[in-house]
């Protein structure tokens, strides 16, 4: 038997100072919590049957690069494929290191894999229109010049889009590398950020199919210069996309018409929820152009509460969004429960 | 248009020294050169068809984490999950920090990671037995004080269980984490070093499914003290393993007889495939606890290429180990034809 060891005091001091990921089940019949799509892509789970379990998964993913890469019009040496998106980000961070520059509010893993990875993270607070504060963030990148900037557009948990013209200043004046997130973009309609690439060459882009209906596969991409790429393929672990998930992700991606269809119903249900937001009294909604709305409420906690006893599951970010919610856009019928319940709750002053 | 920037000055410098995993795909008939499982658990692919692609994966894998818990009699907050053992060695040295201790040759994961996180590595040659240099180890310990030493038993590539005594030495004089990788022990037989979690607490033990049939899913386990697996989650990706390799996983580790069979073909085969190796005149197979034999050859260059003309793909590690190949242990059939060739070749002198 060994003397005791203090195993926390091994412990790198950014480690330390986080917390775990929590994980606590929350069971609703109505789950508009995650940003998930309400469609699933089940026919795409048959291409499961031809894989040999007991063999590596392809390393490069070839096969799914290749369809992206058709799909996004950039060659196949432009993207790298991540075990979720969360994984590009940890590898850009390992690759280039920090400072890490983000605005917030916007996705917590900017600022937790900075810290998991001993970097320093830095947030810039958004401007009352949650658009960004280009001089703050200009500001910063002189001061501080970070090796990578963060900019989540359409931003999570806020839903809108940040003003190009200021993102492209940030962009342009980045001595680092500058990441624009565009998970929740095929819900923004166009191209997004991708017609930039030529133009900077410190530009990379994230993608994801974790809102489109795969989000059980963890399938994210980086796509950019491919010496941006070749540089982040370096500490990529060899075999970090299982060859279950490609082989889903191939059949899935091959639908587009239906991966289409989907995110129009998404978009329409968003437009509709919204505007039958702004008829209740109360209650504030901001503008989105993700699969989810932010919006305002007097008593956020309360709110929150007596939806789920109903049954139906929003996110409640008060704590980083003064007074706010988050619902995921569900299907017709679950946005109509949600819609009914926050009006029951309203008028009976539950929620307030 | 920005003005041209050096992308790769901008990358930290231990990580423009590596080198991106190489991922060169060799056509071959039989494919003995990756330490899979010839065998496998085609079965467990049907547990996909009941899995919403559209939602997030248990971000606690807690299905998985309750089987192998129970079939490592330890409790499932002594389990963590990772995509690979691969992506806990990375979890492990983010949160424990370098440097980071291990012999040579062994699983080179250990040392890229290490440099791709910007940790120091030191590798401690082995003796000539393949055993541990407790000595050397020790005195390492003693000068460099790492934070996480790596010992692999049994050890890739060279096959055998290093001696339990010495293991004990070094985990019992490590002042930071030891971690026992027994990727291959159930090749081995018995515990491994299991047994040995409640005396030592700065141990730590990396098991995987991937040499028992499920490469394809990328599923390795931390098991350790609550205390450590606590640490090492904080830096742990929330959805880090996908829904459907867990689902799969479930499936096939409840076939417990059909694992032991596989593993039991495969040792039979291993010790049957060493004994034919020793009867050829210029071969020197050295003794093997796991799904592999290491081997030395005169030439070890032109007996890889003659092996492989005849469609035998084996792992050319002349490299690293003077003079030697390494041989998955196949299919009784795929074992005779790859026999049959390195005779033919050793007989004609195309591999002298």
């Amino acid at each position: 038997m060994q003397p005791s060891m203090n195993i926390k005091n091994l412990v790198k001091k950014e480690v330390a100072g986080l917390k775990a990921y929590s994980a606590r089940e929350i069971p609703c019949r109505v789950k508009l919590d995650a940003n998930e799509s309400p469609y699933g892509l089940g026919d795409a789970l048959k291409a499961i049957e031809v894989i040999d379990t007991n063999r590596y998964p392809d390393p490069e993913a070839k096969k799914v690069r290749k369809i992206m890469a058709r799909d996004l019009r950039v060659k196949p040496g432009n993207i790298l494929q991540g075990n979720g998106s969360d994984e590009l980000i940890y590898y850009l961070i390992a690759t280039f290191g920090g400072p890490v520059l983000y605005p917030v509010p916007t996705f917590s893993m900017y600022g937790i894999i900075a810290q998991a990875l001993g970097e320093k993270g830095i947030g810039i607070p958004l401007d009352k229109n949650f658009d960004l504060d280009t001089a703050g963030m200009l500001s910063a990148i002189k001061r501080e010049r970070p090796k990578l900037v963060f900019l989540s557009s359409p931003n999570n948990p806020t839903g809108n889009c940040f003003s190009a013209d200021r993102m492209l200043k940030i962009i342009g004046a980045a001595k680092g590398i500058a990441v624009v997130d565009e998970a929740y973009q095929p819900f923004a309609g166009g191209q997004g950020f991708l017609t930039f690439l030529r133009d900077y060459e410190n530009l990379a882009i994230l993608r994801t199919l974790s809102k489109i209906g795969l989000a059980a596969l963890r399938m994210g991409f980086l796509i950019a210069d491919e010496t941006i790429i070749e540089e982040v393929n370096k500490v990529r672990l060899p075999f970090n996309v299982n060859s279950l998930s490609q082989a889903v992700a191939v059949e899935a991606l091959k639908e587009k018409k239906q991966l289409s269809s989907f995110v129009r119903s998404i978009t329409a249900e968003r437009d509709r929820v919204s505007r039958e937001l702004e008829k209740l009294e109360g209650v504030v909604p901001f503008p989105s152009e993700a699969n989810f709305i932010l919006f305002r409420v007097k008593d956020p906690d309360a709110v929150y509460e007596s939806l789920l006893k109903k049954g139906i599951l929003v996110r409640n970010i008060s704590g980083t969004v003064g007074g706010c919610l988050r619902v995921t856009v569900g299907r017709p019928e679950e946005n109509r429960a949600f819609l009914e319940a926050l009006r029951k709750i309203l008028i009976s002053g539950q929620g307030e």
